[in-house]
């Protein structure tokens, strides 16, 4: 076994590096989930979660991923053969069109170029279009994690009001949540879903859902085959701190951690932070000379920048010369963007300085791997967050 | 917030006290789930469970707790409506019953008094009557942790095979696993069921369906809808050593240094030292003058001892003094049997002074809370842990 | 490598089980010894741990083990052939002799029989008849660790006084610190020695003079060469929150902790949790027929218990066979007590059934072992617990 | 309490960095310092440490911070009024100086400019001269952590063989082991000090004196008063893994890992990575126009580099911007250069990026506090970095 000195930088659109205080919440003994210890650690995340997704609606807490939390999202509100409207914003977008399909419903996608959010327009018109109301959701992914586009939440929610539409609202922010801006009540979401390993900066194992009432209404209409995922049961038992099976107790020592850092911190801090990191980031990669996936300035991603490699250079030729040279970790181009980008990180428990030296990784990397690009990146980035 | 000095004895049937050395293992840095360290570690831990569960064939690891594991064994093996056996051996039969009922399942219940394990006898005659095949899967569990019997999955393999039916075989054995001795592959099981948290000595968060070629085979003609608990695309991923959607990653860490800690061990001697700590168990209650609720000796567990109150004292106000006076959890009776039993894990991670001092611990108890009893228990444990 | 199950038993009179809250303080990053963060740090700590002293005057924290004290309380205020009276209550008051004699330190070293405290009598007539003032120093040792035996500090205070004599009076509390009831100021020491790995729950690393205004002054005279036990150069940096040279700062993270967690517990609380688990201890030793070290019962050690073993069969067997066959550390015969004793260590982060472990763990041994003694020891241990 | 987003950058010359494999390792339960699992313990750092100090002779560990094995040498080898002549490379040869004055040594100071490393014609000279021998030892630091110059021991012990003179050899490397190439042996040095905090990149709270017969053969002569220091005690109780008092038990968990983890990277390639560093660091510093202390290129510290500030600048002004602003810590003038230069720890765990953050944080610190300088240092360290 060989050791690498210093530590990894991951550089990922998430999971995201874990800080201290967290893996050591993580770390104490494991307590009975029927005890009334853990009732006070239920009730206590299970409020915390509602401030940072802003509702006062439920939320329930899976030990799952995020991909679980989506189907548990589908599996409550729809029955087999409904109809939902999705966006193709990028690769996650598509793999949720594909879960949607596995579990029998019909999806309508709404077609993208991968590099704009999903369009308030667009959807607006084709639930005018749909006088007979066959569409039962329209589902948009809020931070497209393959692309760094950032969908407009409270536009889209305005498209549907504008069509008069009752189709329920569900919204992936699985890698914006407590990172990017986000209002689940303000917004008028019906069902949105996250998990633990962005900006929660928590390690994976745990997602959400975040309901509405009329999300509940539904449910009860709903006749999808479930029961892990199925929130009648959950929310009984997280009336009085439970679960109705074994939760990932660990991961809610950690989730209360968290939710408490984020806090103290303040979420709009967090929220501006992330958008400092972010621009500084594209200043970087203007200056190299290279494109931002995004074209959208509106929709600039605060979680990740993708990043396009000029034409007959392999993106992922260098993610490896920088995972061996640097010892750090960049997202690959996913789905048909496999090879032409690479994805950086910049969220969860980062700072300038972690920031700088990723960017320099990527500076040096392009040098090393021989991808043409202008020096300087760095540079730029270090006097906007000296000026700011 | 407040202090107890010492360690809380966490008594319970799982989750069970987790190893320094599990927890500092998954106190590491989440790493890059697409990066090639991890698939270093997802083919260590997928070859490593095998052998666990003792076979030769897959094992699917989700980021879920024991009751996804059970959805998932249904839903890849099965088409609604299809009928399947299972056997009233406590509660956690009962549940899964449950669960099958909401996947539009039609569950034939063998009933059981909650003091004996699955009668082979009784599958052998169900099946030899179900000339037209109509039962798909007899499902039982291995290790029923709200009573402390144990089925004898040998037994039952035998009367399937006896019945000549095709029916597949399911068994849960989430806390059996690497406490009490298993052979998925030698007892010709077709999907086993099983958790993290309890002989793993893990937190929860993970779960296991170790498969068999027929359930592969049933696995192509199953039309339950599914995408998260699909094991298609999970081996397919796993044959690289990833996931197709973010692992619980830091929980691997974990698996990897458990499956370590078995093998330097070696199960049998893990196995013989549950059953050792479990008959000092039982003649303690025998001492105090209570009953084992496991009417049959053959299936005594070796995971938790199951003990009935006399008639007109609370097992859960003996439980609240316990907890409250010596900071020990143990587990409640649950369904039919609230309030008439506790339940004392014997299992994972404990060695003889922890058995004695969970054994005095009740003894203690039983006074303070006045149930009626005889003292020395304790003492009888420790003469036969002294002598073996 | 092989592995245990279960937790070791650490029942030596020191180190004590350290508490997985303060493991966890003491795992953060070390941080800048001279930045502001640290100066914070310092300041709490050094604030805190006067009232664990119960002082007002400054406690001073060394990057050192208890004996690094021992010689820092002499260095500081005695001079090259100052005569100092010591009182032989055991192995460690002997051990603290040769260091006085090594640093050129003339003693007195009045005589005891490892089973009894210092004698205030006869320090008293010593004292008077030293009408010259020879004699600059009376050292005591507060809970003698080799023997289970605690000098009644107060009256060793009263026997000085009444002697009108000028001696500095110098007090080892090493293994007596936050688990036996000491008060600096209010029994009028002049120099307490204390260490971090017993009652404060800490690994070792860092020990303690607690000072008073005299010893302050005689510091002003002493002339044995120093410098990194030079209290002057310490109080300096101290006054900040600072240290002359760098501090063991991980140790002192756990400080902070451990005088929050005691502080929390209450300190009247914690002494009398030690003496509850030292008389349930006492009272199993003499169910089982044998002897308590100690022989007088105002002096008996709420920290540990010192046990006789009958003539003819060596303790150290007995112990090799415990930590064999149930994985417990207890603590050796020291010096001429050697194979005749062993030694219980009931202080620290322990409950009730952590005690009842122990000594079943004991009483099994005894049997396997062949030791003489009666069974049953547990159960009286039981009983008084059950019943207090 | 407010948290600050991402990790603390500590560019102190030690304490370093600490990897979270050493702080797992710490964390583990302290163990009976007198049982036979801890001289497994014993005899493992005690043999692997010898490896790192490159000798064959004994390596005594003191439970201590590096000031204590300054102590530990002197008080080992001489006798009071004895002549030592030292070498004024910085502020802690002149510290130690002071400490050797108060222990009532004679020291003569071979004056320096705190530019240069020891001079070895200088001390060659003054050896010559001294024909009576009253020199006993010659004292030098060869990585002077208050400047970033290295002395060249080789040289000096040319030097000491020159003049014929039959002086102890004692050398202080606290912050060099580990990080800069050092032979004790092969060098010819009686005592060497060391430290944990530095390149051994442990928490502070052990240190070391690696010894020769030359220097054992001393101590029976010498009579300066001693106890906690004696190096007799120490091997006589280390012969078999054990330690005359109280070891820093958790601190040995994470000394065995790190001398571990360093012979799995090789200290070649360790003492190459701290060289390839440090010249990063001096060419973005040139950059900047700014000048580096050492003035000769053969006496470069691999270690750290101490930057001058144009006149009229404070540097720790600018440190104080840079903690605010960047969180970053960086080392400060000590003694004579206060305010005057500040000091970049490149050492122990750290990587390129690591590196390249420190050095942007650095960069961006002089524009926000208006020193002068030339931006483009970090362009040039990368630059450095990317081709080597």
């Amino acid at each position: 076994m060989s050791y690498k000195s210093g530590r990894h930088f991951l550089q990922i659109p998430g999971p995201s590096p874990v800080p201290d205080r967290i893996l050591n919440a993580m770390s104490y003994q494991t307590i009975d989930h029927r005890g009334p210890e853990f009732a006070e650690l239920g009730q206590e995340v299970l409020a915390g979660i509602k401030r940072i997704f802003k509702t006062d609606s439920p939320v329930v807490i899976y030990p799952a991923s995020g991909t679980g939390a989506w189907e548990a999202a589908l599996v409550n509100t729809l029955s087999a053969g409904d109809t939902v409207l999705m966006c193709e914003t990028g690769q996650f977008a598509t793999l949720w069109h594909e879960l949607a399909t596995k579990l029998g419903l019909e999806v309508e996608f709404i077609p993208g170029d991968w590099r704009h959010g999903a369009d308030p327009h667009a959807i607006e018109a084709r639930l005018k279009a749909d006088t007979g109301h066959s569409i039962k959701a329209v589902c948009v992914v809020h931070n497209e994690t393959s692309t760094g586009v950032t969908s407009r939440i409270a536009e889209v929610r305005r498209a549907i009001d504008n069509s008069n539409h009752p189709a329920l609202f569900l919204v992936d922010t699985i890698s914006g949540l407590a990172s990017a801006d986000y209002r689940h009540d303000e917004w008028g979401v019906d069902v949105t879903v996250s998990g633990s390993q962005k900006g929660l900066m928590l390690p994976p194992g745990i997602s959400f859902n975040a309901l509405s009432d009329k999300a509940l209404a539904a449910a009860k209409q709903a006749r999808l085959p479930k029961s892990y995922w199925d929130w009648q049961s959950m929310l009984a038992s997280n009336a009085t701190g439970y679960f109705p099976y074994t939760p990932a107790t660990n991961l809610l020592f950690g989730l209360k951690e968290a939710i408490h850092m984020l806090e103290v911190e303040g979420l709009d801090h967090v929220f501006a932070r992330h958008q400092r990191h972010a621009e500084a980031t594209r200043r970087a990669v203007r200056a190299w000379g290279l494109e931002v996936l995004c074209l959208n300035e509106d929709e600039y991603s605060p979680v990740l920048t993708a990043v396009v490699l000029p034409e007959g250079h392999d993106a992922d030729r260098l993610r490896r010369v920088i995972l061996e040279r640097f010892d750090m970790s960049l997202g690959a181009g996913l789905g048909k963007l496999k090879g032409k980008i690479f994805r950086i990180g910049h969220l969860g428990d980062i700072n300038d300085l972690t920031l700088l030296g990723t960017l320099a990784g990527i500076e040096m990397g392009l040098s090393c791997a021989g991808v043409p690009h202008q020096a300087g990146g760095v540079q730029v980035a270090m006097s906007y967050l000296a000026d700011t």
